[in-house]
């Protein structure tokens, strides 16, 4: 008998399952310091904790991806351990800040399932719930992943196929308890733009780029616990190269959208999310943003900006997502759809 | 005259001398946050500080081979800056952990010296102690190493050669104030399998194995203010190459161990450790583990485990150590043999 | 209208303007422990907090060169992302220690303007001021860049040259408050060496050397959120080289150092310093240092050592740093003059 875990397949899951996964884990100052080394991010609230004082966090959040990968990391071992492809996320949303002290544990519920027609391989739905070390919710989203089946002649389950929102309405985001935007200094947090000066519709060309190294994202995809070998072993590959991380991807080109965004402090929401290419050590990553929706908020001071997020490997003045063919263009890696606040 | 520190050769030694190695060092969350970016580790005592608090361990301790990576580096600039080889370790105990905020500092006393025949060499044998801020031992053990005359010519010193244990006795295990697995929580651990589940003889292949990268060991032996230039500069060795310190094969091997021995949480000693193979940049490192015994403590809960963890470069399946000539088969990186606290 | 920040060009400045830097940041023990692992410092004070409080100093400091790189991070989007070169420092005076827990921003004023003969470029001269939360002054320099004009036909300022100090005058000099060498513990340093063992046109053969790779410079610059592109990006250089940042070659020089400068335990100011050749990934640096000066100061045991730091590509055990033509010799990478703490 063996001990490791092979993960599991996809006829483990089934509809309303509840899977508690492993290994809480504390988030430390060292995790601040570390993403600041990995990613060129600048936003001022997890930057400094005198500017995030001033808006009303106080001890400083580390920025909401930190939280992400670390939540979606444990999730890894019990769901993606034999994913085929991760192919969405939807509903996700940032309930409270997570300081340096907060321990993150994660727990998913079985939503949908969906066997594909070769009948090797299936859709996994969750729901993944992060809570910190009151039991409050840090964190939800769904995901859906293609997971192979151990044995192809298995039957294949009832298909539940879950109803999941497009986007995150604006009334549904939640606010930092105590955010307020009213005395925020846009000297201090690097450009003068406002929730009004951004328009439905307009791009931003982030302009810098940032090559990959495979130490960088290796480095970055321990530290939040994910274990899958692909990211780690040139054995786990016919091409021997190391797949990156997509959330590597996600906090890059988070980091570089600063500029031109640099005020758009805080993450509230993620509504979908694609990893449309691998992204290899030596490709590198360039960001673009289109303003898809806004919005206010109840909180003093806070707007927000539906914004979709597109890395791409080599830059793309143009800012353009898809050819003619409706397909995403060359060179895309991601596109994310998110919610970000901003001060009017 | 120089100022700068050429190291101890063999005739420098002698018995019962004590070496007060320099820089104090003061362990931090950044430390651990470091450990977590260069290995694979998901250790829930030293991840969490909830679960930590749950087995009367609090604030949560850093891994044990954290602490004996940063004592073990003091010592290099008086015991082994001129070593030609590390020839082993033993009678390694753990004394009490080490939480953020300690600072360490280790002394050596040299307990054995034997002049090679070939006179151009000497294997020194030391005590090695390190102790926190407050004079309270840490770790001891117990290391020799094969170091270069200074001149050939000098005359041989007396031979001694220690009485070393070949394992530290299960009843000689010094367990952490407190320590109380009753409540342990296997689900947040990560894996089902306790003391009893584990059978003398048993091996187990951890499966996963990570591609070592030139940047990630430096940073790590760095981390330790290990400062051989053999790990740092292409201009140490003949090939270019920069040797992978062998306490990163160490924690790499460990860390790899998870997968199996979740529940291995605490390393409570280190009976003898070899390097059986230099590792570098581009090999891929996997790791498989034996029970070599098992013993009862006066813990609540408590069982220890006595294992063997091979590293080895390239997968081994076959969880073989040695071939049919008795030799270490090719591949294999390190032979450690340890003691391990596990949940009855 | 884009909203990315080109950055100034030379006519955008003019004498008197007062730049205040955004993205304040907090230095965390997360700080400390990257510096470690990215260079192989072994400085007593900043490495242990019993030693600190020791010579008076709690909690301990983080190096001086820490907060130096974050408060010069602040400065490129201002004033270098459009640099030439940068040119020189000058007067840079350390005022006082600064603690995980601090925050620091930084502002500069333009205090000189020269454009250049060719019409296309001019140098700028500021003198920038890093504050830490209760408004102190942390830290102060002046610099000077070469930087590209928008429009060659833009008319030239009048040409303001500051008259700037070649060094800092050893009563200028600003000494922690509180700092007592008195009880200096020479063993725990790790070098026996005081204030009077040091002698004036002494050079000093720092002897090791550490290879550059892209990773480690990579992270480095980014924690001090320094985001020019030559550093990170192979489409930024058309060799696709990414240039090392300077202060990545200060640091390394500074912790190689520590092998025969240990004591020097503190930076006080830095008088001068030349980037003299881009470093690379694969060079290999070594240091040397010759003392320049000697100061007696009023705190108590503490002397002052003015040292030249010189990094080379390459060893160069005969410690020479100039030609027969006056230049400097090849591989010299670096030339600081700075103002070291030592023990009488």
């Amino acid at each position: 008998m063996t001990k490791t875990d092979p993960g599991n397949f996809f006829e483990d899951f089934s509809i309303g399952q509840v899977l508690e996964h492993a290994t809480p884990r504390t988030v430390t100052e060292g995790d601040r310091a570390l993403y600041q080394a990995l990613y060129p991010t600048r936003f001022a609230v997890p930057s400094s904790a005198e500017f995030a004082a001033s808006v009303g966090l106080s001890p400083a959040p580390v920025e909401e991806l930190v939280a992400f990968h670390i939540a979606f990391g444990k999730t890894v071992p019990d769901v993606s351990l034999n994913a085929v492809a991760n192919l969405g996320y939807a509903e996700c949303r940032f309930h409270r800040p997570v300081v340096p002290g907060d321990t993150l544990r994660t727990s998913s519920e079985v939503i949908g399932l969906k066997q594909n027609s070769n009948g090797r391989t299936g859709v996994v739905y969750v729901r993944s719930t992060a809570t910190n070390q009151r039991g409050e919710v840090v964190i939800d989203w769904a995901r859906w992943v293609m997971v192979h089946k151990r044995d192809a002649a298995a039957p294949a389950p009832e298909t539940v196929v879950p109803d999941l929102a497009s986007a995150v309405a604006a009334d549904e985001l939640v606010l930092p308890e105590g955010l307020d935007f009213t005395g925020y200094d846009v000297g201090a947090a690097g450009e003068p733009h406002r929730f009004d000066d951004y328009e439905i519709g307009e791009t931003i060309d982030h302009v810098d780029g940032v090559t990959l190294t495979d130490p960088e994202h290796m480095l970055a995809t321990r530290l939040w616990q994910n274990t899958a070998k692909v990211h780690f072993s040139t054995d786990a590959r016919p091409d021997g190269s190391r797949l990156v991380y997509g959330g590597h991807i996600i906090s890059m080109a988070r980091a570089l959208s600063f500029n031109g965004l640099a005020n758009a402090q805080l993450i509230a929401a993620i509504n979908a999310g694609a990893h449309v290419a691998p992204a290899f050590a030596g490709d590198t990553v360039y960001a673009w943003s289109e303003v898809l929706d806004k919005a206010e908020t109840p909180a003093p001071g806070v707007g927000a900006l539906r914004l979709r997020l597109v890395a791409t490997k080599g830059r793309d003045e143009t800012t353009t997502l898809r050819g003619d063919d409706g397909k995403y263009r060359d060179g895309v890696l991601l596109d994310l759809d998110y919610w970000a606040l901003v001060p009017r």
